[in-house]
C-alpha cells in the first residue's frame, strides 16, 4: 500500500508517519520510484507499537528508538531485551545518584538478585527518599507487602515469556514491560476508590 | 527562622523557594518587616512534601497545587482527598475519551465500585486500547491476575488510612497514593529482572 493509505488504516496523519520515517522508528517502504514507496502489514503493526510507545507508555522518541531497537535486535537475548526495556523506561530520578544502601538491604531480604546498578533499583532508592522527604512512613511491613505483590506479578510475567523465537519474547518482554505499567496503576487506583467508597464515603454512587 | 536559613535546612535555593511562595505552594511566612518574614518547621515539612510531589511524583505546578489544596482543606472527607490524589496524577491520555465499556466490565467482574467516569477508569481503558494496539494480547487471566495484586493492595493502603484526624488521613492519602507508585513500578521491574536473571540469563552477575 502506499503511505497514504498506510496512513488511513492506521489513522496516523501522513505528516506524522513521515516524521516516523525520519526518526527511524519506521522502517522504510520498499522503493517503487524515486518519489514512491509500498508499505505492508508489518508497517501496520509497527506504528501501532510506536503509537503506544510514546502515548500511554510515555516514552520520549529517543527512549522509543532504543525500545524498537532491543525488539528489532535479532541477536537480543530475553534477559537484554528486559534490560533494555527497563533502561528506556522514564525513570523519575533527581541529578544526583540515590543511595542504594537500603535499597539493597530490602532486595536481599526479599532474596532479590539484580545488576548492581539496575535502573529499576535505583528508581526504587529514589522512590523511598521522596517518601522520606514527604515526611511518609514506610516500614518493612508495608515495603513487604508491596514487594509480595510486584513478585507474583513480575513472576509470572517473565513466566508467560513466549519461548518459540527470540523476537517474540523480545516483542512480549518489551512492550509488556511498558504497557503494563499504566493498566497496574490505574487498577491499584480503582481498587483504592472501591475500598475508600465502602469505608469513608457517606453514599454510594 | 528566615528564608536564608529555610533555604539551607532544606537544601533548596532561595530562588526556588521564592518561586514556590509565588506560586502559591508553600505558605506565607510571618511578615517582621516590610522586606523579611519568618518561617517554621512548617515551612520545612511542606517543602519536603512539595519537593516530592513535583519530583518522584512527576506532578505540574498546576497539578501539585490541586494536590495541596486537598491536603490543606479541612473540610476535605478522606473519600473526597482520595479522588484529587487521582484527579492530579499524571495520565497519559489521548485527546478522545476512551471508550470504557470493556473496563466497566471487568470491573463488574471483580465486584469493584467507582464513579462513572472515574479518571482511573479512564486510565484504564486508555491502556488497554494501548495494548490493543500494539498487539499485546491481554487474556482475562492477566487481567484477573493483575486485579488481585491491585486489589490486595488498595484494600491494605485504604485500611491503613490513620483516621485520628481529617487533615491526617488526607495527607497519608495524597501522599500515599502519589509516591508509592513509583515504589510499586520499580518493584515489579526489579521482580522481573529477578526472574529473568533465574529463567533467561546465561551467568549472573
Amino acid at each position: 500500500m502506499r503511505i497514504s493509505e498506510l496512513a488511513r488504516r492506521t489513522a496516523v496523519p501522513v505528516g506524522t508517519v513521515k516524521y516516523y520515517l525520519r526518526e527511524g522508528l519506521l522502517p522504510a517502504g520498499e522503493a517503487t520510484s524515486a518519489t514512491q514507496a509500498q508499505y505492508g502489514e508489518a508497517h501496520v503493526e509497527r506504528l501501532g507499537l510506536i503509537r503506544a510507545l510514546l502515548g500511554t507508555g510515555g516514552l520520549s522518541i529517543v527512549r522509543a528508538r532504543a525500545v524498537l531497537a532491543a525488539v528489532d535486535d535479532p541477536a537480543t537475548s530475553v534477559h537484554d531485551a528486559l534490560g533494555a526495556a527497563h533502561r528506556a523506561l522514564p525513570a523519575a530520578l533527581g541529578d544526583d545518584l540515590p543511595d542504594l544502601t537500603h535499597a539493597r538491604a530490602h532486595l536481599r531480604r526479599w532474596g532479590w538478585h539484580v545488576q548492581d546498578q539496575s535502573p529499576a533499583l535505583v528508581s526504587l532508592a529514589s522512590a523511598l527518599d521522596a517518601l522520606q522527604a514527604a515526611g511518609f512512613d514506610t516500614p518493612e511491613p508495608l515495603l513487604d507487602r508491596y514487594a509480595r505483590a510486584a513478585g507474583e506479578l513480575g513472576e509470572q510475567d517473565v513466566a508467560e515469556v513466549p519461548t518459540n523465537s527470540v523476537a517474540d519474547a523480545a516483542r512480549y518482554v518489551v512492550i509488556g514491560t511498558v504497557l503494563l505499567e499504566p493498566v497496574l496503576l490505574s487498577l491499584r487506583r480503582l481498587a483504592q476508590e472501591d475500598a475508600s467508597s465502602h469505608r469513608f464515603a457517606a453514599s454510594r454512587s
